[in-house]
């Protein structure tokens, strides 16, 4: 409860405030979070003071009148914006609503800058094994992107052929967290890692086919990874590893 | 390549070595690495230089006589020695190669202080579901303890009783990074990532019957939270969550 | 056997029957129920009797034709006519041989009320995770509502902004059973069980992406509810648990 | 909030109590709940009045002292005690600690009664498809018993034997819910639910050996019944069952 | 090898046929089988022969051209065709070539009858669990009708409304064979097979959705079955329960 | 319904029994079954007079005394005893109560032959595919042999060694039915039937390593044959082989 | 490092070259190898050297014009192009670019020789099982093809018809290493492999339906092959037993 | 067929033998292969000749008097023994009856060579990811001796320590094949394809713990390699690769 109890107290001790209604404050303020009932959603404005960023709104299964209808409410309120999963249509009925909106077509996402937001401290180095993963590396770009952060990218370095990543092996060193995207077998996390001494967060993409099964092979390979340093998300997750490596590098 | 190429081209330049003897030296550097070789292992005495940590053994699958050696040798070199996975026998074993080596039965590890390691910056809150879930969570604790991190241990805080969670919410807030441990449904970190905004690293536990499927139901469940900040490492890899949110807590 | 064997055994003693007829009769009897059979179906009029509530059709896998002949027999008894996973297409030929039929969109189901089903005793309050749950919801609740019960609709509330949910628990307190609507890691049920007394039908969503593998993510988190008071119903089956909630609701 | 916040404001506005001093009685209510912390495990003493029933103990992955201990305490507030999933060694620990209780040995319970719980309304009807799946089902029977219900037990009623089930078919009839536990195909809850119109708690087991992958195969087929009425537990999850199927006993 | 080869040495023996001759006959009637290659495809023409049947086409993955060219030879040689799994593209391509072929829409095959099959001893029954399962359940008995069996179809009888079964009990009852097709929960086979003395087929459907996995849960239930003299054939093979109930029916 | 109804009702036309008697005695006979009730168990005494032979015990997850205790009533009936996964211990248990009965080692079971049973009409050819499937092949083996049927043991041939398979072709041909034993890949059954042209029933087996997963690739091998009339039953289920092959083999 | 590390060494001792030049020049040696970077794809020109053939390109998750470009990069530097799963549209694109180009409509495969690659020392056959299976056999054969080694087709040779393999048997014997792919429950690579005493690399195929769970059958029959000689690629991968299958053939 | 048939019609046409005797010594000859029966198995003693080694022992699932009475009879024969998964039970009762057979304890293998096998023609280098895979590496590496071949043993080169695996590049180039066994994400065989042109092996095993799924990530990574030249053998079949690389490496 970030509201001032103490101060609201002094006002009751002080005759300035009858305890009844005291009490209906408490209860307001407990009822009365910035929470906007949309009937279909509920939009939490609070969540930049409570976790550093806006709600985000993942595109996926959403209506692009819901989603033009959520985001108009996001920006009218002066936060930043960000889409995930979005289609053209839905960057369509954004627009109508937001015009500033802007749409980045690889990683299918909407994003609308409305403030400054702080700085994190180093670069977040996002590396892709194959040229398939780039829609989910680019959702994390650009998620790392909007909330703040350097995003230095490092596409098609896959471990069949090691010397495309070893030569730019200064650039892993350079970064304060790394982002892997793979799919296949999901063996770059592993050799990464093993390179440097950050967290480097594992993104298994749905990159491949047959014994792939959407994803799992490289999610298990992820998860089973020998190296130290590794955690995974979901299978195709960009956004979620960019909003993680993001709060890394916020850190104080 | 750490070592001095261009000094040794300087002396080729002086003559003061003939340059077959210095592409002798400069293969041996490249083949001479300090990897020392058991027949059965390689054990890698840089990597503390390279990922701040000297090699941890995981005790699976070796057996206790394969453990002593290589802890022997790493204690030999004055590095500090994490054995995971360790059973009563694999530490009698290390203790008489080992005398001041130390057993962890709950979370079933074997440390060797050697030196002290630089400390982390804040501290790192472990929190588990359940009591079933001690020896994972420990597993967690006494890694990032021996890394050099400060752990205020959180356990039996289960979703299905709300309030245990709740009303330790304060020292939640006061972490730099949390590690939750889980079985059963593994719905924890969603609950934790939604009331902080630091990383959550989430490891599920194989504590279940039935339809846990030895830990799936709860790895899927964190590989699918809802919240933002959570990433995952592999089914009881406590070890792996330590030394993670080691690593966060570390950088500058 | 609902009907009279003792009154048919009074006429055969009474010699207003002869044996044979009687054995025939019992025979006819017990051949005879109200099953009625479309080639294609057979319609059981008498589950109202039975179950409380006239058949139930299934759209899923019907063609609209089918739909419509089953629907048109329906109605014609005089029943309540249930349509779920009904298309706009069946719908229109539905709504040809039915006129007073109506349709749901979200929840996709056909509705035409023809008589007053008894009212269940306390209110059923069905709660989603997120916005995508919406159209299993809402099958959910149009099933509760036309088998009789009062519905409190409580959605998006899910368990990664834990205020949204903590700030309407008293209408989670004033249910005599809930349904519980949920995709990606199906937590919700957990957290809700932990707050009430009351029974909780978990139902899982195929909502989500990846590792959420069309609903098992949910559908095992939901199995492994470490809450009292947790069953559960196949992935989307919205009717189900409106059904089981409704028979719950109609207990004495 | 239960503690009287009104009451409270009541003192400060006469001045019995300084704002500070009433901050602090806020904040120590909210962190004062009895819930008893033994270091591995939190016992929550409020669950009887918040959820009808005290805290019950889960055996497995416990050792013997720790449930004796919560066991202890348990009693010692002279709440009822159940322990589920526990061994002889178990009942030996608890027996030391709590003379007066239990030990259920098919079902592997412990309880310990303490006071009189409410009585249900109505009649529990457990049903068990074969001889092997006697443990679970009377799992449930303990379990609906220590809380407070009459029992009806119905074993060895599998499908493949209808008469065996139809002759026993008044018993069903008198139900006011019914547990039905089944392993191998598991299709004794579609056979039960379409026989009556009370709720059915479907239970899968693990007997079954090959394809019924540890109870896998029972799980799907109740998951998807053809029959309304049915939801389900986790594999071996007797004592849920038993648990749910008296709370909806016990609804007024 | 059914060529004569006694008679054939007799001919060398005779010294009618010069050995080097008689070694290259036999060698030639070997691999002289009358297979008929099509480059993308070898029929097999001798199979009526040896299996009772001519060979069967799985329009599954086979192009309209494909398939029309297969048929035209088979009748070409006087075979009785049964294609399955036909679209009704490949009807026409087949139709244009053997004019006589007819379509069966529900079951999605072509047949053409080119001669008398040996008739079948006894009734196959070939029931359904519900309306969805017809098109498996038509292929199941479109097949055995071409293969010269009488057939009696039993659809809708699933098991939540037992009495539409048992009231048709006397028709299980008059079959020397029983199919037993079903989706969902896959139950029939298990009570249909408790009420007979004959091979019951089970034919697990994809019918359901959700946790059905695409007719996993009912093949799991099948393979499960606790009544004896059930055997399965995979996920919507109509087909082979056909053939095999054919064959069955054809045993002296 | 067995008993003489007509008769029934001519008595009470005849004056000599009351209606109200009447109605009794066939509710008497209706629940009147003769299924014995053990508690744990309830014996079915007329499945001999219903499916041609008496109930079979499944000793997995029964009790040595449960066991014996079934067996000895089994017996006192005067029907033919099978056990199946029955240890020696259960043979200890039940020879004591059955001085007859026979223990069959590496099948696993228990017989005590007490009449006749109805001899089959052919030969049931029971072919394995390597050493370590004969638990599986002689259970099926000894379940057709006490069911009355010959049985041709044909072991040790799977298809990586063709020749002998085709060398023992004769014995193939001269079956009524066969059964299929094989475990890893399961190929054995599609060879068998493109050889023959009478019903197979194939058993996957346990027997593998790795990806085998205990039965599942044989299983979904045999599942997928490409030859025709092979059906399946459950992994390691050789009684179940043993049980369907009879049936067949004795269709007149 | 090809590069003439020696001679350079001999120029700075020879005071041609000063040591920060010479240090300069080694450096950019290691990074300056010819993989050329399009942005989203890094393409690398010395494989052919390092790995006996050029890049293949797979053209599953490229665009057109992705595929386009790469391919124009790679023909540009004289090397032989091979695109796999490349369907029409990008044919189209590649043709625009690289007129020679030509397109395998069965195969799905863009080919343009522009030189000769060194011939294979034997014959690499072919095996498929059905017709269905064509399209990954004639990948695997184009690929076999563009790489220089002589390819026998055999096709529509499955297990169920013995026979029509065993004619062929000439053919398998003739084989330096075979190439087996089929679907459904792939049997196919143990029956080859025993009748040869080659390398046989299994390509299980995705064709199927049901339980072959899209060619996860017949991959788990071909890994639990009993057969000696088989190794296996992923569900589909014709491109993979291509290229195994000329390493092996291209030995000394 | 190997026996000379058309010496034996040349005897026919001289009437050295008559007809009829001559078919049956055609017959005979087929039936007469050297397949030695032993009841439990069928010893192939002409595989040698068929396939370049005598037939190999699976322990897995054989009693020690199995194994030694067929170690017994190929040892007569004068054939080279090979026992897998042999425990030392079963060495023992092997020893007694073969004196000369040596057991390989990491491999868990019995071997007895007869004769000289024919020299593989290059060295197969046999990497190992960790320590824990030996056993696993061992059993290919014993098998690869005793079929004739030069074996290098390169064990602990894990793809998290890439520097381990690099500098023992020039022994991977040495080879002619390489067998690459790796559990946990098996991600080795990708990096060592990545480096060299000739076949690899690759053999998942299952070591690892969690969502290593006892060897299931590393098989599904290992059939995904985004390498050329990789083909995949069973979980933990050191057996096979050994074989298939020795096939391989006798290749002229």
């Amino acid at each position: 409860m970030s509201f001032d109890l103490k101060a609201l107290l002094d006002r009751v001790a002080a005759g300035e405030l009858g305890p009844a209604e005291a009490a209906g404050h408490i209860a307001a303020e407990m009822r009365d979070q910035p929470v906007e009932d949309l009937g279909f959603a509920r939009i939490d404005h609070q969540r930049a003071q409570r976790q550093g960023f806006p709600e985000v709104v993942l595109g996926l299964g959403k209506s692009p009148e819901q989603i033009a209808a959520i985001a108009a409410r996001i920006v009218a309120r002066g936060h930043t914006l960000l889409v995930t999963r979005a289609d053209p249509a839905a960057y369509d009925a954004v627009r109508a609503a937001v015009p500033a909106a802007q749409y980045h077509d690889v990683a299918r996402a909407i994003t609308c800058r409305m403030h400054e937001v702080p700085a994190g401290r180093g670069t977040i180095v996002i590396a892709a094994a194959g040229t398939s993963d780039l829609p989910v590396a680019e959702e994390a770009a650009v998620t790392a992107e909007v909330m703040g952060n350097a995003v230095d990218r490092l596409f098609d370095v896959g471990v069949a052929g090691l010397h495309r990543l070893l030569r730019e092996h200064h650039r892993l060193r350079s970064a304060r967290v790394i982002v892997v995207v793979a799919g296949m077998e999901g063996a770059l996390p592993s050799v990464v890692a093993g390179l440097v001494s950050v967290p480097v967060i594992a993104v298994p993409t749905s990159v491949g086919y047959g014994a792939s099964f959407h994803g799992l092979a490289a999610l298990l390979g992820m998860l089973n990874s020998c190296a130290n340093g590794v955690s995974v998300v979901n299978i195709d997750n960009g956004f979620g590893a960019g909003c993680i490596s993001s709060l890394i590098n916020h850190l104080d």
